[in-house]
C-alpha cells in the first residue's frame, strides 16, 4: 500500500511526541482530505489522533452533506446546528479520538489559521491543553510537490501566462485600473482557471510605487508603467506572476530601473537550485538592486513558497537558511519602489529539480511598451 | 465635540475594567479607523488603551503608506520589515501604549478574527496577559447603523436588486451555474458595486437542495429551481439578498415548498420590530415551515446582522433573547431543502426603525417562472 499523505502526518506527529493535530477549514485540511471549504464563523475541526484512530470532523451540519461528498478520508462526523451551537459536538469528538481522559493533551494546531474562538474552545474541551505550531510541520510535509501537484500548477501559470496576454491586448490609455482588473478577471475564466489565486493587483503611474495598492479608478495614460500582478487556480493549485509594462515610452529612470529589476529577477532565478536556501536566493536579487543604487527601495522580501495557497512556506528573506529541496515551488520577484514616481516588479515561479531549477513561468519579461 | 466611534468604544472598554482592546485588521478596525485592509499572513495589531492614550499601530512596513493615507485616527505607528519579524516592533508598541509595565494586562481581543499566531505574539509582549472576546463589545457598538450606514447599506441594496433583475433576464436552459455566477459578478459591477458582498451561489436542481452549495457546471434544464444568493459592496457596507427563480413550471411540490417559503419570510418580516428578539423572529419563520410539515428541512438559522460584514450580529436563531433596537439590520432567510429533490430560499434585508421595522430590499417575491 502506498504511503498516503495522512501516513506521513502521523508519523511527523509521532516523531514530535504530539497527540495529534486540530485542523482548521483550511489548506492543510484540502491536502489532506480533498475537502474545499468557505472559511466560515462556524467552529469547524477536523480531530486527527497520532495513534491513526479515525479522524473526527467536527462540522456545521448544514456542511455535512458536501463534506462527505467530497472526503477522499474516512471521517466521523460530529455534526452540530445553529440552535445548539458546537460545545457538545467538539467533547464528544474530543472523546472519540482521544479517549476519555483528554486531560493534557499535546496538539498541534494551525498558528496563522486557528482563530480564538476554536483555540478557546479547545481549551475548554481538553483541560490543560498544550498546543504547538502546526506550520513547520504541514510545510515539511507540503513544501515539495509531487508530479501531480506540479502538473495542475503548470496548467494554472498556462492559464494566467495566456489571460495575462489578452489582457494586456486590451491596454490602452484612458482605461482604468479597476476595469482592466475585471478584463483580467474574466479572461482567467474565459482561459479555464477556476478562479483568480487573489483579487489582482494594478497599479499604475504613481500607484506603482506601493506594493499593495488597492484597484483604483485612475485611466491609465502616457508616461505610465503598470505594475499587473495576478495569477489563476486550477484543480486546487495557485499560479502567481507579476509583470510590469509601459504605455507610451517610459523616462530614462523608469526604464533604468525597470532593467534593474529584470536583472534582479534573472539572478534571483539564476541562484535557485537544490541546497539553495531562501535568504541566498533573497540575496542574489538584492545585491543587484544595491548595487543599481535603489537598495532602500526594495522593500519586501524576494518571494514566498506558492502551491495550495498563495503564500506559504518557503519564504524568499534574509534569515532563511533552510536548503530548499527538489519539488519545491515559489515565487522569485523583486521590485523598486520610489514613492510619488513609479514601481516595478517582474514575478516568476520556480520549481526546484533534482538537477537545478526551472521556471514554470515563462511570458516574455522584456518590457512591452503600449502605444500611448 | 460630537461622540466619536473611538470614544464609545473607549467608554465600553472601561465600563468592562479593561486595559485596551488589540484589533485585527478587519471589520472593527475598519469601523473605527476607515482603513480597509488585505488579511494577510503578517502581522498586523492595532492596540488602543483604554484611557485615551493615542493608538499604536503594529504593521508590516510596506502596508504604512497606504494606512497612513487612509486612517481617519490618530496613531502611532510601528512598521516591521519581513527580515526582521515583528516581535520587537510589538514591543515597542505594548510599551508605547500601556506603559513600561505592561504585566498583566486585560485586552480584549476579537475571538473570530484573531489567529494564534497573534495571540501568542501577543502573550510572548504581555507576561501574564487575560484576554477577553471583543465579539459582544464590538457588536453593541454597531449592531445599530447611523443614518450615514443604512445609506450606503440601501445603496447596496439598490445595486444588488439591479443587477440580479438584469442576471435573471439572462437564465435559459443550457446556461451553466458558473456561467449565470459570472454574469451576476459582472452585473455587479456595472450597476455601480465596489464588488460582491461574498462569493454569489447558484445552486440549481438538486444542488438547491444544499443551502452552501460550490457553483458548478451543471446546466439549467426545465423543472429546476435555481436558488440565487448574492450581495453587493458600497461604501464598505454590504447587501444580501436571496431569491429562487423556476425554469418552466415547477412541480406541484416544488410550488408548495416555494410558497411555504414564502409564507415563513412574510412571517418573519412581520416578526421584526424594536424589542423583538432574534428568537422570536426565528420562531415566527420556522412555526410556518412546521405546520407546513416541512420542519425537519428548514436547516439553518433565519438570518444573521448585516452591515460592514456579511455575518455579524443579531443572530436570529433560537436562544438569541437581546430585544432588538432601532437601527439593527439583518436577513431574514428561511428555505426548505429537501436532499435529492429541490430547495427554495427567499432572503431580505430588514431594518429595525423607531415604530417598526422596514425592508431595505424590495425585490419582488413571487415566483419567477422562466421559459423553459
Amino acid at each position: 500500500m502506498p504511503t498516503t499523505r495522512l501516513d506521513r502526518l502521523l508519523a511527523a506527529l509521532r516523531a514530535r511526541s504530539l497527540s495529534g493535530v486540530a485542523l482548521m477549514p483550511d489548506a492543510n485540511l484540502a491536502y489532506l482530505s480533498g475537502i474545499a471549504f468557505h472559511h466560515g464563523k462556524r467552529l469547524t475541526l477536523l480531530l486527527i489522533p497520532a495513534d491513526g484512530a479515525k479522524p473526527c470532523f467536527v462540522i456545521p451540519a448544514l456542511e455535512q452533506t458536501q463534506a462527505e461528498a467530497n472526503s477522499q478520508m474516512e471521517l466521523r462526523y460530529f455534526p452540530w446546528a445553529d440552535a445548539d451551537g458546537p460545545a457538545a459536538a467538539l467533547a464528544a469528538a474530543v472523546e472519540a479520538a482521544f479517549g476519555p481522559n483528554a486531560h493534557g493533551l499535546s496538539l498541534a494546531v494551525e498558528h496563522t489559521s486557528m482563530r480564538v474562538m476554536e483555540l478557546r474552545a479547545l481549551e475548554a474541551a481538553v483541560p490543560g491543553l498544550r498546543t504547538h505550531d502546526a506550520t513547520p510541520l504541514f510545510a515539511e510535509l507540503r513544501m515539495a510537490k509531487d508530479e501531480q501537484e506540479l502538473a495542475a500548477m503548470e496548467q494554472a501559470v498556462r492559464i494566467i501566462e495566456l489571460a495575462l496576454a489578452r489582457a494586456i491586448k486590451q491596454i490602452r490609455p484612458g482605461r482604468t485600473e479597476r476595469e482592466l482588473s475585471r478584463i483580467l478577471s474574466d479572461e482567467v475564466i474565459a482561459a479555464g482557471g477556476d478562479g483568480e489565486s487573489f483579487a489582482n493587483l494594478i497599479a499604475s503611474g504613481p500607484n506603482a510605487a506601493n506594493p499593495h495598492h488597492h484597484n483604483s479608478d485612475r485611466p491609465f495614460q502616457a508616461g505610465d508603467l503598470i505594475v499587473i500582478d495576478c495569477g489563476a487556480r486550477y484543480g486546487g493549485y495557485i499560479s502567481d506572476i507579476t509583470r510590469t509594462v509601459a504605455v507610451g515610452e517610459p523616462s530614462e529612470e523608469a526604464r533604468r530601473i525597470y532593467d534593474l529589476v529584470l536583472s534582479a529577477n534573472e539572478a534571483g532565478r539564476r541562484a535557485a537550485r537544490p541546497e539553495a536556501t531562501g535568504a541566498e536566493i533573497d540575496a542574489a536579487t538584492r545585491s543587484v538592486i544595491a548595487a543599481g543604487g535603489y537598495g532602500d527601495y526594495f522593500i519586501h522580501r524576494t518571494g514566498h513558497g506558492i502551491g495550495l495557497e498563495t503564500h506559504e512556506l518557503p519564504n524568499i528573506v534574509a534569515g532563511n537558511d533552510e536548503p530548499l529541496e527538489p519539488g519545491t515551488t515559489f515565487t522569485v520577484e523583486p521590485g523598486i519602489y520610489v514613492p510619488g514616481l513609479t514601481g516595478v516588479r517582474i514575478e516568476d515561479n520556480m520549481v526546484i529539480t533534482s538537477g537545478g531549477a526551472r521556471s514554470l513561468t515563462s511570458f516574455a519579461r522584456e518590457l512591452i511598451v503600449i502605444p500611448a
